[in-house]
């Protein structure tokens, strides 16, 4: 099995990637991934405060949004949607998923939601599969972290359009986020509204600077990265799962059944 | 907006319901659904030790697959998976995402895994797409009851073909199951492996029958049920999200640039 790829790592900050001009994109019409979330927060990179009980470490729900520069699921230095805020707090999805359908339904500016299984230990993996077309090709998703006040990981934006094709192949790392809805500093908080709502911002090593901030690490530089992302282009037809993939001879009988 | 809609509501045990024979499908090649979970565990509906903390009430992804009857992910009186089993007692999607890649694989079963997000209180929703094919016309899912020892609620096989067509909606009811991998008979009970494992079962008002079973009501004769599915049959390229559907001339453009 070939599968020419390239592999594009970027480290740091997701949210502030270049977002592609998605008028630009001149790739085929449409496009599949795999995309496969994998969970880092392990007790040995992050011993601070390492939940172990009701809950110990783990991962909600992923959910994830193909769409044009139009639409924003959430950007890193401003306020969280209710959606957002409802995720990062409590892992529930619904707001968020109407506020994209509504964001699909007035300004066309969405191609399809995607969601992937929750993970029940802090290192772990999840999967689903997502569809980019050349007039959405960005990608953006949240994952809440579990326990905590309103922290999650995730990206903003991430165009999977390089001109006149697909990108085979992306992972990036993540780092935790605070949704600025809540003023909890470590992961066991009790809920305690921030009011008035203050923006997404990036939780570092040494930001918030407190020494009960939960990643508060001051002989660290950079946290290490506490998940990891990886997108895989799909050839037609293939299911969106994880290597080792479908026996693709079986998916290609669909193909000619459904052009029959 | 004029939708033909057949609304067959099927009341009482999803997986005893007759598994259709999927080689006399003879429906078009491809249909999608839009799948909506509804959870209905309310401390109004199911007053016994409702769980009110550390973890309140509530439901975990959904991980559900489209398949051809070479294939089940569950059944009632039948030994649970491992993969089953991991999710029904921790949620935990990644071994039996493994399981049903395999059977893809082997013997070509599988047509798609689907998921949809976590529901994080007792009664809300959840939804996601999914798609059928002629060979691949059944549906199953399992959701996790949250807090439980094993126990899930979840469909097995229902047929979406009738003959020639698709069926345009449809409703189950859905009760408790115990995936036997787990002993404890309350919603907050220790882990505690069941040796042997014991079969899947449902859970009624009166079986297992003893006092200190969560869902034990001796003056009640069926439980109401604790959750809800809705499948409805897409239009082409329309975008599976809750009603109000997403606009659908937006999505016609595409067909028109995928023909290009």
């Amino acid at each position: 099995k070939v599968i020419w790829t390239l592999l594009v790592t970027i480290l740091g900050y997701a949210s502030s990637l270049p977002v592609g001009d998605d008028s630009i994109c001149t790739a085929e019409a449409l496009a599949k991934y795999s995309i496969i979330f994998t969970g880092k927060w392990s007790q040995t990179a992050f011993p601070k405060q390492y939940p172990l009980y009701r809950p110990p470490a783990q991962w909600s729900s992923l959910l994830g949004v193909t769409h044009s520069s139009d639409y924003s699921m959430w950007k890193k230095n401003e306020y969280a949607s209710n959606g957002v805020r409802d995720f990062a707090e409590k892992g529930e999805a619904w707001v968020l998923m109407k506020e994209i359908e509504e964001a699909g339904e007035k300004i066309q500016s969405v191609h399809g939601i995607f969601s992937a299984p929750a993970i029940s230990s802090g290192t772990g993996q999840t999967s689903t599969e997502l569809e980019v077309h050349p007039r959405h090709p960005l990608v953006s998703f949240v994952v809440r972290i579990v326990p905590s006040p309103d922290w999650f990981v995730g990206i903003d934006s991430l165009n999977l359009c390089e001109g006149d094709h697909w990108v085979e192949e992306v992972s990036v790392d993540l780092f935790p986020y605070d949704a600025g809805t809540d003023s909890g500093f470590t992961f066991s908080s009790p809920n305690f509204a921030t009011i008035p709502q203050d923006t997404v911002t990036e939780i570092t090593c040494s930001s918030p600077s407190h020494p009960a901030n939960s990643f508060y690490y001051p002989k660290l530089k950079i946290l290490p990265p506490i998940a990891q992302v990886t997108m895989v282009k799909l050839r037609k037809s293939q299911l969106g799962l994880p290597v080792p993939y479908l026996n693709v001879q079986a998916k290609s009988n669909e193909i000619i059944d459904t052009a029959s």
